[in-house]
């Protein structure tokens, strides 16, 4: 296979991966499988696990109806579909790793070793870790600038974010195949600046939950009421405007720096409440919190389907949206 | 007029409620004034403010895209609009007032006295406050079981929430015809069970923002980067389904039982090392925040407006999205 260029434009498309290796036949393996296949691409899952192939076929049955929300391929769906027990077998041709195995670091750097042993010199590689920072498992790797974390949200054939994090040995040319690779499956990779625990998506969402817990707790309002609360308010917000962007809507005229002179300092004693806050996965908030839980009423499989319909209705809403009148009317 | 009667069915159209005082010609006030004249309500504004009329009715025209997005009347939008510059006058003949003046206790509690002196017995009285208990401003009211806070979220015409919050003295009468009047006006209202300064949304989001700032400062990210972060996940998520079921559906089939024994541990540690960063507006975080904020581009007006057509087709996918088969695929 020919050295791959290093623009973007010429990557847009990805015409140098046609076939990815799928490290972990888990919920989160399986659905980037779902996704690479409906795009069109060769995929291989690789899982020591026996009667894994069954499993992964009825987990990639599980996201046809959202690809097909999407509007991407599924017809025959897994025709290009292989598994491999092996490792070092499975990505032998390989123009792509993505490796979602045990969040634990000498798993992963052993499984890292024996993929670059294997692997083509020019496969992209990457993690799909929460957790560890991809400076931890390079250093198993000849080449750590070839490793970069590709992080999905849950699930990636339907949440659009991957979070790209460089380690410290990655180079650029790895960082922009990741971007061009993930563009070029409708996903919206974002290239995070530092290494950071948690990255930023999880930070955010251990930040807002810090403050749920604590109103469950204090019992002001239930787990579905705060839910309510949430999908009605800013929820919706933030599906379509960011939260900086919202509060630069949010000061008038005077944009962001008027709100941060004006509301910062307001922000800032609660800020400082919250701290005080003692928040905390004690017995008393565990029984609440599970107790509440019977709330949900549906199953899981039910509740889940539901909020994925409902999640791929709007973004097809977010994607039909005319561009604005000139007239910014 | 008639004492209302208090079952919530009987009130779900809020036959009782004609003609709405909008205390307050700002932009929450003129936002209000529009959502209860697209639902047919007489409306009297009531602010001594010079040329107030002319400014209310500019930004009413404004909100006219929004409300057609969502399906309402929005011909002859202002028939029945009035102004009346003297709030004793203004309140008469209401049969509920929407107080939206300024976040001053002491300004708050001369004019709810000013309006139930001169009030009919029967009118609703809500207040838009997004900071002082409702139980600190009935103090001036004989009779403090009539006045409720009625929350909104900005704008009030678009975004669906109502956080309806009672004071120490608020009766269940005025609770539950607060929630069938803004459930009329097809709000989505929310009644929190106790008083907690920045009642619900606004803490979430302090709670957010926190981090937000953090990542910004630190520079993880920039503030467009982790707009399109939240945009792409936690947002779209949230649109959806709440914190809690989403990890409730992100605890398999354990559910939320699953997710807070597993993953509960993990988050605290988390929440402990967030609680040791020191984030504030200092002159360094407030450079970087306005630096950046000149990077979303378009102006205010037509960023709002974008965001808001597309808030409104989102919440029209949802609205439209078919309820789930029953086999619960």
């Amino acid at each position: 296979m020919a050295e791959p260029t290093t623009t973007t434009s010429d990557l847009g498309d990805s015409p140098d991966i046609r076939r990815v290796t799928v490290v972990g036949g888990g919920v989160i393996g399986a659905s980037w499988a779902a996704l690479f296949l409906a795009h069109g691409l060769e995929v291989t899952v690789t899982d020591p696990q026996p009667g894994i192939d069954t499993h992964v076929r009825e987990l990639i049955d599980g996201t046809v109806p959202v690809l097909r929300g999407l509007g991407l391929r599924t017809a025959d769906l897994t025709r290009h579909l292989g598994f491999e027990p092996d490792l070092a077998a499975s990505v032998r041709t390989a123009d792509a790793v993505q490796e979602n195995g045990p969040e634990r670091l000498d798993v992963k750097r052993q499984m890292w070793r024996t993929i670059e042993e294997n692997a083509p010199a020019t496969a992209l590689f990457a993690t799909s870790t929460s957790g560890i920072p991809a400076t931890d498992i390079a250093t198993a790797l000849r080449r750590p600038e070839r490793l970069v974390v590709g992080h999905p949200f849950n699930p990636p054939h339907l949440v659009p974010l991957v979070e790209i994090v460089r380690g410290e040995h990655t180079s650029e040319e790895t960082v922009e195949r990741a971007r061009a690779f993930y563009t070029s499956l409708g996903k919206n990779p974002q290239v995070l600046r530092k290494e950071v625990p948690g990255f930023v998506a999880n930070r955010l969402q251990s930040a807002l939950f810090r403050e749920c817990v604590h109103l469950v707790a204090e019992g002001v309002v239930t787990e579905q009421e705060l839910d309510a609360v949430v999908t009605s308010s800013i929820g919706l917000r933030w599906a379509v405007a960011g939260p900086f962007q919202t509060f630069h809507l949010g000061g008038g005229q005077g944009g962001l720096p008027h709100f941060v002179t004006h509301l910062g300092p307001g922000m800032e004693e609660r800020w400082d409440q919250m701290a005080r806050e003692h928040v905390a996965f004690d017995e008393a908030t565990v029984a609440t919190l599970v107790e509440q839980a019977r709330d949900f009423g549906a199953g899981i499989d039910q509740l889940a389907a539901e909020r994925d319909r409902k999640q791929v209705a709007l973004m097809r809403a977010l994607a039909e949206t005319p561009a604005p009148d000139t007239d910014g009317v």
